[in-house]
């Protein structure tokens, strides 16, 4: 968003995001008056709080937020009017040049208008659209968070300016939940679980944004891959391994290169005018795959599926975890049908994703109908039949599918509309975790065809899906979403054996993990020389769902202590017992710990 | 191998090569009688036969062997005598000159000798070596076989010369014998079975050396990839997912720019002076999670496995199916140890090695161990001590696992000997299939460490190995290795339901078909209409294990009559004895088709 553009959107300020807003010239008034001479640059209404850009005469650390909250408060409890005036812009650019305000002045000169909006409370009086509250009084408890260095106009040749991100709530219960809940998202952090539970790691010497996968998280993956290959398979889908990287000319004729191209990585050239690149998407690959053969009416539907990496030229500075990478592996698949087919097919997308979140333990999620922006015909295609015909049939399934839904203009692919399946992470944000997009345009560029019932050729109709996002993505989510507690069939080392002494019951413990791994379970002996008690304490900040806790009496009867990560202790249980209902919770890959306990369920 | 080189080597020929090379002579003697004008460059002895390099004033089709053929026979029968001379430099040249042979002019000029080598038989006169048989009427049955394109000197900026092939045995049975293992290889070739099975393809579209791999070879692969990662977690390995490209400067550590560059994809320029490449190979990823984290003597081994794609920039003239690919998915794996425990992890290698051929039914397979050359310090790292240790480890190591080996000079890796198991594949030929590796070099290199017992930080030792090669490499060998006939487990396709009429019995069928799905077994129902024979005949066309008819009998027995794609008929089973059974041979991975069939192995 350009400075004007943010100047501009203000005024679709809910009442939260007015009230932000006006904490927001409170902080600067604040900052005015402890720190003369700062230079104010803009100060915006953002989701959760508000921020403003300055440039300050010494640098700001968070040893300087009591003072600058004590201040705010006070402006609060003068109850300040926000007094609201136009100006001319010789007036406004006069004025902000006696404040020797340079990103005011540099902000005037770039507005169309022949008069400004002016706010003031108290003291301090800022260029600003607003809307604002009435009166400084009506701004409820605020906290400021953190600070960050923002360049100017977000162009790097331009100052580095110090963004102060602050938040305000209507009340303090409110303010203190906000409080809770980023603390509890701060613990959850898929880059901080990421590490403690050596799930992943970035190297340097790798490269940013290329993640490699621990042996952790590389089994959750896995797990996850298998689940999905098999359900698609069993569903129908047909899967693939395609290579990834194809000629340029490829991505030529699928339209990549023209509406993709910037995140695009470099092509590489092979020699004798030979150009490949690593793809910016599968779809090309199961394109040339469908076309490998003449396809009938009969052969149809083909739903072609890859768990296939693709390539992101993502900014260095964008980069985080595994959430924002540079290569990702998606759930990806592509449905190639006639148009009478396509209702259905489309339905039985939705449907398995539904199934898909069900296991997963999902139940809150919302249907996002993302269409285009008409007006922007450089990064959609531009066909109005195609846009209007696709967005119909998506409607009318959406209506079959009886879900509610929501529009967002926009956020089409550049091919067409689609459906994307909006997931509530920890914080209670969405996050686009599925899709499904009707595409009239590919099939048109690659001239695809099946043979008809009539004997003639027909174009069919493309559906590309994903289900479960990229194995980036979704392990991200699951990380938060189970705070690193994965459900048993997906926890990277299901049961622990805890041998009381290693010298006593050392040889017992290596019998149960015998057992244990025949069963299939992924397990280990805990024989390190340390008290009981520390090893349960470690298994459970693993996050290791079984502890079984081995000793004399356990030996005798060959039997474990089964000890559950929510800390629930279930006493003496016979191994095969314990096998059978592992081994039966695991094959169901049930959300459930242990299936006759109060902590079944966890938190 | 360079012209002088082949000529060289001509010394070293064995007793057939010898015969072979005399072939080519008698060849090129029928050719010029044939061809007046024809100039003659080299032809030397190849595996199973021989080829001679010549301009033509004409191109040469198979129609003209029968001509060629005759001619060869008839100085075979005149039973010329090989008459051997050594010329001065510049008596060859004159006569040459004389006979217009540019090619032979050219060799002598770039020889260093002042004499060179002279053979005659008959009317013909050759620049060569030697050795030959003593008369032509040593030279057993002679067949043509093939013409192709072939640069003089291997240079593209040099004239395209005819490469005539022959071949020439002791006996007409063993040349019989030949042309028909030939003519099954033809049969079995990867690239005609993976067409018609419809296994992979090679699209020009996506670029050479980049295959798409079907929904029917991408199940093989599947199922191959599945049971090694499940064999090597159950025997200690942990597996990862690594990124398939990184900064350049990783290849510099590791040695792979210095010693692998020409293999290499080329560099991507992603800005900021950072340079990205593809991946060269996987151990470089699978150091850095190495060095993750502190490691003490406690956690060795420390065995970090992956499915890991790499890339390769072989010539896109060399490209053939899947099994001279650009881009290839290695069954990898790196074993960190102490220096004691290197020799019972080698150990631990090779006895997985043995297991997985076991599985497969590889039974002709041997072991070679792979040495550098001396002589050769850039090709491999310049440590006499390095090569020596490592060397004599692996001789220990053989020893103990009481296996016989040969070496071989110059085959080493660049980093450290290696022992290569050599499957025999359908043509007898011996190909790498396995591979186990040490490795001193890299651990030096990136500077690896841990925690001896004494406190101090020690050099650990680095093992590679690969066990099923890359997975095109494999599936390649396996379609050759099976005719495409895929034991059960691998079967694309386990079993297809026909049903006699699919108006009457095309709802049981499907409800057959539903059973057999249920319980994992890849099926499907050919409800085409067709007659049942020739439905019969398509599946074992496409090599389908079992063809499972149902009619009217079967319907009112809830049972099938089964038919092997070994074409044995084996009448009426119950559905559920017959799944219970299809269902063990499948998990036990068995080579059997079924267990109490006169056709349970098959051919």
């Amino acid at each position: 968003m350009s400075v004007e553009e943010e100047l501009n959107s203000s005024v679709q300020y809910t009442p939260i995001q007015r009230m932000r807003h006006s904490a927001a010239h409170v902080m600067a008034e604040a900052i005015q008056e402890l720190f003369p001479g700062t230079k104010f640059a803009i100060g915006p209404a953002i989701e959760d709080g508000f921020y403003y850009d300055m440039e300050l005469p010494r640098p700001l650390s968070p040893d300087d937020f009591p003072a600058i909250e004590e201040r705010m408060r006070a402006s609060i409890a003068a109850n300040h009017p926000f007094e609201q005036n136009r100006w001319s812009r010789e007036q406004a650019l006069d004025y902000f040049r006696k404040q020797d305000q340079p990103y005011k002045i540099e902000i005037i000169e770039n507005l169309p208008d022949a008069e400004v909006g002016i706010y003031q409370q108290g003291p301090f009086l800022d260029l600003c659209r607003g809307p604002h509250v009435e009166r400084t009084g009506q701004i409820g408890p605020i906290k400021l968070m953190r600070t960050a260095g923002a360049y100017w106009r977000g162009d790097e040749h331009r100052p580095m300016l110090t963004r102060v991100y602050g938040t305000a709530w209507e009340t303090q219960e409110e303010l203190d939940a906000y409080l809770e809940r980023l603390e509890e998202a701060r613990k959850r952090d898929h880059r901080k679980l990421g590490k403690d539970l050596e799930l992943f790691m970035i190297s340097d010497e790798v490269g940013a944004g290329l993640p490699l996968w621990l042996p952790n998280g590389a089994t959750v993956r896995r797990m996850l891959e298998r689940y999905i290959v098999d359900l698609e398979e069993k569903s129908g889908y047909q899967h693939v391994y395609t290579p990834n990287l194809a000629k340029l000319d490829l991505y030529k004729t699928s339209g990549h290169w023209d509406h993709y191209h910037d995140s695009m990585y470099p092509p590489m050239d092979m020699g004798h005018g030979e150009e490949l690149v690593l793809r910016p998407m599968n779809c090309p690959d199961h394109i040339v795959i469908y076309k490998s053969k003449m396809r009938s009416y009969r052969d149809l539907p083909v739903r072609i599926a890859e768990v296939g990496t693709m390539y992101r030229l993502e900014k260095s500075g964008e980069l985080s975890g595994l959430s924002r990478v540079r290569a990702m592996t998606l759930n990806d698949a592509h449905i190639f049908c006639t148009p009478d087919q396509m209702l259905g097919e489309f339905i039985g997308a939705v449907k398995l994703i539904q199934e898909t979140y069900r296991v997963l333990g999902f139940e809150r999620y919302s249907y996002r109908l993302s269409l285009r922006d008409p007006n922007d015909k450089v990064k959609f295609v531009d066909n109005e039949e195609m846009w209007q015909t696709s967005e119909a049939a998506l409607r009318q399934a959406l209506a079959q599918l009886g879900v509610d839904y929501y529009e967002s203009v926009g956020d089409a692919a550049f091919y067409g509309p689609k459906l994307d399946v909006q997931v509530a992470n920890v914080l209670g944000k969405d996050e686009t975790i599925s899709t499904v997009q009707l595409d009239f345009t590919m099939p048109e560029r690659f001239e695809l065809e099946y043979i008809g019932e009539d004997g003639q050729p027909h174009r069919p109709v493309m559906i590309h899906r994903g289900v479960l996002s990229t194995m980036e993505r979704i392990v991200a989510f699951l990380i938060e979403n189970y705070a690193g507690a994965f459900p048993v069939w997906l926890a990277p080392t299901q049961a622990v054996v805890i041998p009381i002494s290693d010298e006593k019951h050392g040889e017992y413990a290596q019998r149960v993990l015998a057992r244990l791994q025949n069963a299939g379970i992924r397990a280990e002996v805990d024989s390190r020389k340390e008290r009981m008690n520390a090893k349960v304490r470690d298994a459970q900040l693993r996050k290791i769902p079984y502890m079984l806790v081995v000793g004399d009496k356990e030996a005798a009867a060959d039997a474990v202590a089964l000890r559950l990560r929510s800390n629930e202790n279930l006493g003496a249980i016979a191994l095969d017992e314990f096998i059978a209902q592992a081994a039966k919770l695991i094959a169901e890959r049930s959300l459930n710990l242990w299936p006759v306990s109060a902590a079944a369920t966890e938190g």
